[in-house]
């Protein structure tokens, strides 16, 4: 069966590149916004009988909801037999439980949104937390990738003697998957609470790293509040400037150029949101598992 | 039945008016962005086995979907019993129908999404332009008010020998009937075309209203562009300079700036969108319906 993929604007580049390698025809929009704020969205190309993918990372996601709505919906209407949707960052996963009574549970509803529009959802490292799946609240299929494999591959290609840092507990786990594959050791930093407003923050047997590079990694570098405070950690400690490696990166605000000022010696992230620190590429992470379920 | 009444950011006012009228509750509500963004949303008050009427008006559409379905969604899962949306202003009325292959049927899509998650709508004179109901699209139950007679009071009280003017041929209906219960003369601006490039614009009678003063209405001011060249027509014409009048004062970019700028003696619109020229009152019209409709 034919496929064609779309990308919101703003998902040219990936766009373009899935669809070279997946052999896929690029679709051709027409989006703009008219001056009191609606959106208009045209399908240009023909799409009838067709598999079509739509490409959008959904950072900033309240101002994405309706134009991606009125895509995928045009699309079913003009014909295109199923449309998949390719959101490398998937948003609305922190508010997976109820913290105070009234909350909305915006994860479960925006999932229950998205699948009311889409046929199949495909993304990188969402952020399960009290999850194990997207499933529990996604009804359409979703396919998981993980970029643990690429960072590994990346640090080990870049990074002469690295150390790899959890900036909390939280994140040893994963630090410590992405060190294996990167035949690096790791370590988390460590808090050790003194009194109520005295923290220690130290990292064990910190003598043995004073000649590697640190490697801070996580999988969503947002407010980088974070990232910053391990930024500062390592440096009283007399680390070298670390290498800041996200997943993710969403940076809210001057989020940023906060972490750059903050002595991070560089910035590295996956390119599932287009920004200048991307230096990890996920398009072939995602073109593999798209090739695979073509249909033939 | 008990009913509670909720406000999104910017529609409080309102909300505080209808709430007085109706005997209703205010219900407290915790909204805010994150700074990556996202919607949180938290409704404090009880709301079990009550009636919920969310006031949300609708210009600027895209970024405030997603808040609005989060509330409405999160009232139904706490035990409201119905859910009524009074959208004095109600988007994506415009996009009708598919005017070049390919287009989104915005209204429609946007109608389908609203219905998914309300029970109920109320608006004040939505843009039907090729539809004769909203019917055609909500699939929920939709009270429309009209801002008409409110309009003709307004200038029956404030404007001394008025005539009022239809900014072109279209507006002829509705124009007709705001004069009437005004007891004021109308016209509507006459275009004759004398070759491709050359529009002359006429005031049919136009010596019977050189001592009147002109009151220009339309129900959507949206970029003014319609306003702003029937105020330079008037001018050119000799008329004193015209008081503009819309229902929906949606005011796109520097809409209202440019329309004082051109010469509009004074621009007056109804408060179905929040905005310094609201001088006519809608409030009363709404709570007479919600009134009327309130269970037992």
């Amino acid at each position: 069966m034919n496929t064609i993929i779309f990308g919101l604007p703003g998902n040219e580049r990936l766009m373009d590149q899935l669809a070279e390698t997946i052999g896929a025809t690029r679709g051709e929009l027409s989006m703009r916004q008219f001056p009191d704020g609606e959106s208009y969205v045209r399908v240009v190309s023909e799409v009838k009988g067709m598999e079509a993918i739509v490409v959008c990372t959904l950072h900033l996601p309240d101002g994405k909801l309706l134009p991606l709505l009125y895509l995928c919906r045009v699309l079913k209407d003009l014909g295109a037999v199923s449309v998949r949707l390719v959101a490398p960052y998937l948003s609305y996963m922190r508010q997976d439980t109820v913290f105070k009574p009234g909350e909305a549970l915006t994860s479960a509803y925006f999932a229950r949104l998205l699948s009311s529009f889409c046929d199949r959802l495909t993304t990188i490292d969402p952020h399960l937390h009290r999850r194990s799946s997207l499933a529990e609240i996604y009804s359409v299929p979703c396919t998981v990738l993980h970029a643990a494999p690429l960072i590994s591959a990346w640090i080990k290609a870049n990074v002469k003697d690295p150390v790899l840092i959890g900036p909390d507990s939280e994140s040893e786990q994963w630090v410590s998957v992405v060190a294996k594959d990167a035949d690096a050791p790791f370590t988390v930093l460590q808090k050790t609470r003194l009194g109520d407003a005295d923290v220690r923050v130290s990292v064990p047997e910190v003598e043995r790293y004073m000649d590697r590079t640190p490697v801070l990694v996580d999988d969503i570098i947002s407010t980088a509040r974070t990232m910053i405070e391990a930024v500062g950690h390592l440096k009283r400690l007399g680390l070298k400037a670390p290498i800041c490696v996200g997943t993710h990166g969403v940076f809210a605000g001057s989020a940023y150029e906060d972490l750059v000022g903050a002595g991070a010696g560089q910035v590295v992230t996956c390119n599932t949101i287009p920004h200048p620190s991307n230096g990890i590429d996920v398009g072939e992470l995602i073109s593999r598992t798209l090739i695979k379920d073509q249909q033939p």
